[in-house]
């Protein structure tokens, strides 16, 4: 074929820059994990230079290549048409950031970042304020750059989640409002449930321990990847074949480190699932954001808080943990890790209020990227909405608008998606049972493999070959319905709440 | 200054080369301390790629602007015009390799490495030989390439030691032979000395908290560095703010882990010493592997296996490990960390067999590189040499040729420095205790403070500005003189064993 030579040398440089991509991702595992406090200062700027030298490396080397075959992609077959196509559509969009524009991110990033830490510290939203001001500043300008048609945040939303806009956000949580704050009503009105043994004084180790069998029994591949601890858990991944979680073990909440685990693990998953002849290029990545958050999500939530999944591990449980279990039976420990109760915290809050969560740093960034908001009054608007939403008073920064990080590193755009991750979520777990009528029972047996090879097959195995959007059609024959969470969640809680 | 700017965009973008070396050698600890197994391979092409992007870097970006420097050298300030010039030279060098066998090279070398593992576990040189012949013709086209004046063999020396010449390290070891196998005579007509308690069960996990504390007395500052397990101890640095040594832990051998990480400590304290004004110049870098040698074995033996220093730890190690040191004194620990006896491993040998074992290597090398000798044969010379200088008969190729990585990688020329180290730390510990009148007493007292600022001081701080000549002759007043290493162990020895 014509223009086979070329494309063989474009998935060469496609691995190449994966290569770079793979180091840099290690210097931030490296940084989360091991890394000595003194050489933090250090650290961030190493990243930059790697971050700048893979940015230049793909509009230098591969851009060109790319831009050669697109125009002539009808004569590439199939996949290597859509690798071409998305390679463009991602590289139209990098090549938009002039390179002094994309190192004075990268330094103010860090700067905000560290201004985020001390205000943190100091309690203080009005501390870090002026340094979110600058990021906010810089983001507009970034989406000047883009471009876009209607809103300035559209642009970012689309970095995070190709084609995703303000104004379908918006739809889906008007869909959701109503909804959720009534489920969050009917609990209030419904017997209250005791978790407190949930929070008694648990072995580290034996934790640990649990976490490692649970991944075991996930399917994950410890001959590619490994468990570290580290202040907040994630994914990173080098390439397919060292796929990293981190968990955190808190003595004495029994949850945090289990399904700190399950979720990390699902992510995992996702990166293993991707084919390692696909290295580099697009159909060797994961879809999108949302779609990765719903692999984790899956996990987490469908499965691991199921009672089959809890009836499964239960006698683990009890063995591990006997004073904590003493006298309890599965589904106290179902309807314990169900609870649905409005707190601040959006990393520990339940499946129905973390929606709130999302939405209100939804409409902040909104509201500022549209002019309406300014950041220095984005902490009132923030206590208002958690009054609104979940009827907190919030009375500490800390405990509102400074707890994420996220903000602080530019990541703007980027929180909707955790959301849209539960409702693909509730959407593929529908069609899994759809797939495997047996589902159920499997889970109950610990029979996980039948389950995640549906994932492989049906979700990890296409990459980023589709936008989100035509993968969820593909998968489940038919677009993002929001009604497959809530069907989801109201059956849930109905056994946890006993409702009739 | 007229030439100011320049220099200045030559410092900025040798940060960029280091922060490039610094993700390379974060890859290099990761691979022996964390990876999992199945990403090997991959982790081989991930640190190919980036090996390239930094030679590729320097030449293209570093090297012009070098040049260009170096064509005014005489109107640049001193420590600029030193800088200068030796980057001129690394570079000159650097740039006689073509990319294509660069390249040729890292995969070479990746196999190779693979072919030995193999034939290691199979304890079978002639399966390893051709491919180790295939790395010599590489290593011999690699000479050719750097050109050289008497020996190929010189070409390769030069790469690990500026200046070293086949023929300069023959003249030391004419000069070492006979003294070093009168004292190994002396020795074996000696009384024996026991070693049986340093070989009883030792509780893992004590001998870790031992090396840590030992390290932290040295000096090791943990806020810009750690210390982790790994098969073979290493230290590695990505900058002068991280810097790790890794040590083994062997149940069956106190000494093993407490010199690996005194070894390794003396490593990190050069790495660490460099200042960080200096990072990515020839003044942030260290001077030579001979130099860096010498202070690994510096603290290792002159300092870590001295009588003062087992008298200061004495109570700490009958407190950690009372059962192994029940009824000994500090002066029988002195002794059987000091007895000299032949034996087949290089790692593990004493100060006096081990020189023999870098002679062997030394001629090994050097016979094949001036083609005297076939790779094929290489197992047999070597054993041939083992006889003659140790009266030993190497039955098994783990035992023999067969027993160390590095010419698997393609270290050839890198032997001799160990060696050289050894001469150096002893010329240097001579002139520290001129300098430092109270040292033995001061190590008694555990205070090893005052010695390492002398070694910051006198040779960390000077970086890679002189060649370890100009820098032996600036620190002690002369050149490389291998009597005081003699006289050092044989007064030691006289000790060890009671010769009068």
């Amino acid at each position: 074929m014509k223009y086979q030579t070329k494309y063989e040398e474009l998935i060469r440089k496609c691995a190449v820059s994966a290569d770079l991509s793979g180091a840099l991702a290690l210097m931030g595992w490296d940084q989360e994990t091991n890394m000595p406090k003194g050489a933090s200062e250090r650290r961030a700027s190493q990243m930059a230079t790697l971050a700048a030298t893979i940015h230049e490396y793909n509009l230098k080397e591969i851009y060109p290549l790319v831009k050669d075959l697109a125009s002539v992609w009808d004569e590439l077959e199939s996949v290597a048409r859509l690798n071409v196509l998305e390679l463009k559509r991602e590289l139209d969009k990098a090549q938009k950031l002039p390179t002094e524009f994309v190192s004075l991110m990268t330094k103010t990033s860090s700067e905000t970042q560290f201004a985020w830490e001390k205000a943190y510290k100091a309690n203080n939203y009005a501390e870090f304020a002026p340094y979110l001001e600058k990021m906010f500043v810089l983001k507009k300008q970034e989406a000047d750059y883009y471009g876009y048609t209607t809103s300035p945040y559209d642009a970012l939303l689309d970095s995070y989640e190709q084609g995703l806009t303000s104004s379908m956000v918006t739809t889906v949580f008007e869909q959701m409002k109503p909804e959720l704050k009534q489920i969050i009503e009917k609990v209030q009105q419904s017997e209250p449930i005791s978790t407190d043994f949930l929070h008694q004084k648990i072995d580290k180790e034996k934790q640990w321990q649990f976490t490692m069998k649970v991944l075991e029994d996930m399917g994950f591949d410890f001959s590619r990847g490994r468990q570290d601890i580290s202040t907040h858990p994630f994914t990173t991944s080098f390439s397919m074949e060292d796929v990293r979680v981190t968990t955190r073990v808190d003595e004495f909440d029994l949850s945090n480190a289990l399904y700190s685990s399950i979720h990390e693990g699902g992510h995992a998953l996702y990166e293993q699932g991707l084919l390692t002849t696909n290295y580099g290029l697009p159909s060797g990545q994961a879809c999108s954001l949302a779609v990765h958050e719903s692999q984790s999500r899956i996990w987490e939530n469908n499965i691991g808080r199921s009672l089959p999944f809890i009836e499964y591990y239960f006698i683990d449980l009890q063995q591990l943990f006997p004073d904590n279990l003493k006298g309890k039976d599965p589904l106290q420990v179902f309807e314990a890790f169900n609870v649905v109760k409005p707190s601040f915290i959006r990393t520990s809050a339940d499946e129905v209020t973390y929606h709130f969560h999302i939405l209100t740093r939804f409409e902040v960034e909104r509201e500022i990227m549209e002019n309406r908001l300014k950041v220095k009054d984005l902490s009132e608007f923030w206590n208002a909405k958690m009054k609104e939403y979940l009827n907190l008073d919030v009375k500490e920064d800390n405990q509102g608008a400074l707890q994420d990080v996220h903000w602080s590193m530019g990541a703007i755009g980027y929180f909707p998606t955790y959301s849209l991750g539960s409702f693909y979520a509730a959407q593929f777990f529908a069609k899994a049972n759809q797939s495997i009528p047996d589902l159920n029972n499997q889970i109950k047996a610990g029979q996980f493999l039948h389950f995640k090879k549906w994932l492989n097959e049906s979700i990890h195995v296409h990459g980023k070959l589709y936008p989100s959007e035509v993968l969820c059609q593909l998968v489940t024959g038919e677009q993002l319905n929001v009604n497959y969470f809530l069907s989801y969640i109201k059956e849930k809680l109905s056994v946890v709440y006993g409702w009739t």
